[in-house]
């Protein structure tokens, strides 16, 4: 008689989280330096000093009471004021408080754009690969997840494949860019044929067509590659923020949604996300990294070591013989698994210490994760097991 | 094309936000003081000065990654044995951190219990007057928010009336003790009588009833009064609790839902209790401040300056001739409106510069509800301008 859904939900064991909970009673029987943990996104480079400065000024300095009073339900002004101008330098953009959102993260972001922009019923693209909770989210708001895999060549955008999946009932489509679980940066020459193929449809069935970008890793990028400005290439574009990654403040919960102007009639979409906010009880974000925001928006993110990583991860695998997607952002290795059962190649793997996501979870088949925001030494020491692994099955 | 119900919730005014809208404003034209704003429930009396000491030395001591990173979704382990622990201390229970899920406050906590355990059509029974955001989270899980009037005479339960409304479809009932607006508390045998009627009715429909006990008050009570623990008194109740008013951390969105092992299949009631939190998008709660609770879990209230408040506001009141109820716990009072309409009792206070909430925002007619966590100034300096609208009144 409780509702059998959420109970399953709550009791349907997420693979990754299996994982890790396997590799935190593992390390405890044999040693922790003894497994090779590649389970989760949990970024392994601290917050910044400034990040500390501030939480230990503001706590120092601001009265109690305003410290952590309630701020407005869309977030404090001055804090989406000091975001806004923050996109401003960077994109050359004109946003102002109005067009921010502040959110507990980027869970909360997302749910709160698929409630505030669908009707049950709606359809709402993803390109698999894709982080699995996208699927639990639609779901939950009566709509229909609706997978469209990545091309098996790079990993990067379908657009034909795209085109045909949108039907009338296509509310929107969610990318996530640098992506989680592939770690492909999408080029502005692609979101530009993105955004003509939406426009397209918008005219052909009569309604718009958001575009929901998922961007936690927008800071994570290598090589000096530049992450295009999505809201650039589309009008109806909804962003999704958290700075779980960027600043390393994954258990903060600190995010925000922005609704461009360019989005049709706007401002009511920005009222249809405070709308979602309050009837799911997000409103007002956690008010002291509200200030920590405010304070630290500029901040840079430490990228250098997980390229260190990522070099070390991507060469010592490609060196072994693995077939993998070279990453362009992110923290995540996409790699083949070595036969066609991911499951059963992940669970071949833990018998080496090495405990790595089947796709499957991200709905795809054939490859596995593996999260590389983790100590250098955990890669330059895992290379050897995976080694025999391969060993393993060229024998 | 956005969902219109989201679009009305995000753009309806509200009573409360715009009334502190309006004082903002008033304020800033004829200066602070001259405005005396009994429009919200924010604390005014600061955190107490172990949350400054436990948020420095977490700083200070606790390695970025660690005090930011992840925590398990249901939140740290020694943060809900720690609650368990000081629950159990205090009303001689035998929880342990599997009853508890950590939660970013008392929205997320109620919007959980209501997404858990219901189905769509369920109805849910309030006590009016009441907090009016059950009602659009009721809404929001699909079901049928039932109001039922609190007694005309204390606004205690009206046990009588309760049982007359409970129908085979009713999933629960929110009781919320002490009171949010009147300031009432329900006594042991009221409780013990809400208890039988509840296990009563589920016998006679062959199901369970919750009780969802909303409890941000439970330690803000005056004279020594003692706030009976609910769960002792039915068996298949369901706790939401937030540090917002007992910390005077409102805006850091910390709390939680505890599932007693008294329920029917408590286990599985609480694994619906994380399902609806993944659901929702509302795991892992803050984690700095699930660190400071494990640290300040039984730091008293401070109870001295809102007892004062309401001493002084209802003995100034009762004096001058207003109807109120004497307020056993929380921070506000309920006074009879000097006409039927409470809306137009409330512009008309206004030119006083009163800036006090109609009883109709919260399911009732005829009433305000004045929030005295405010400056002791304001109380005392108010009682004159209370004074010339009840003579405008008398004329």
């Amino acid at each position: 008689m409780i509702n059998q859904h959420m109970y399953e939900l709550g009791s349907a064991p997420s693979a990754i989280r299996e994982l890790f909970a396997y590799g935190l009673e593992r390390k405890a029987q044999i040693g922790a330096d003894k497994v090779f943990d590649f389970s989760l996104g949990n970024p392994s480079i601290p917050a910044p000093k400034a990040v500390a400065d501030a939480l230990i000024d503001l706590v120092s300095t601001v009265p109690a009471d305003k410290l952590h009073g309630y701020t407005p339900a869309q977030g404090t002004p001055a804090v989406r004021t000091a975001i806004a101008d923050s996109l401003n330098r960077r994109f050359r953009t004109e946003y102002t408080a109005a067009n921010l959102y502040m959110t507990c993260g980027a869970a909360a972001s997302l749910n709160i754009c698929f409630n505030a922009i669908s009707n049950p019923g709606d359809e709402f693209i993803v390109v698999a690969p894709y982080f699995p909770e996208y699927r639990v989210w639609i779901e939950n708001a009566k709509c229909t997840c609706v997978e469209v895999l990545a091309r098996e060549d790079n990993f990067q955008l379908d657009l034909a494949a795209i085109e045909a999946a949108i039907t009338p009932a296509t509310k929107g489509m969610v990318i996530n860019t640098p992506n989680n679980p592939v770690g492909s940066v999408y080029p502005a020459s692609d979101l530009a044929a993105l955004g003509s193929i939406l426009r397209k449809k918008e005219l052909e069935y009569g309604h718009a067509i958001y575009l929901i970008a998922d961007e936690p890793y927008r800071e994570i990028v290598y090589d000096g590659l530049d992450v295009p400005w999505v809201p650039g290439f589309y009008e109806n574009t909804l962003v999704c923020y958290s700075y779980s990654k960027s600043l390393s403040l994954p258990g903060e919960r600190i995010g925000y949604v922005l609704v461009p102007q360019t989005a049709d009639d706007w401002q009511r979409v920005y009222a249809a996300v405070a709308g979602a906010g309050r009837a799911l009880g997000f409103v007002c974000a956690p008010a002291i990294f509200q200030s920590v925001i405010e304070r630290c928006v500029d901040e840079p993110s430490d990228v250098a070591a997980y390229k260190e990583n990522r070099d070390a991860l991507y060469g010592g695998l490609t060196e072994l013989g693995y077939e993998c997607v070279a990453p362009q952002g992110a923290f995540y290795l996409w790699v083949r698994s070595l036969e066609p059962d991911a499951t059963a190649f992940a669970e071949r793997a833990k018998a080496h210490e090495l405990l790595i996501v089947p796709s499957d979870s991200f709905g795809a088949k054939g490859w596995v994760r593996l999260g590389y925001c983790v100590s250098h030494d955990t890669i330059v020491n895992s290379l050897p097991a995976f080694a025999e692994l391969k060993a393993e099955y060229d024998a």
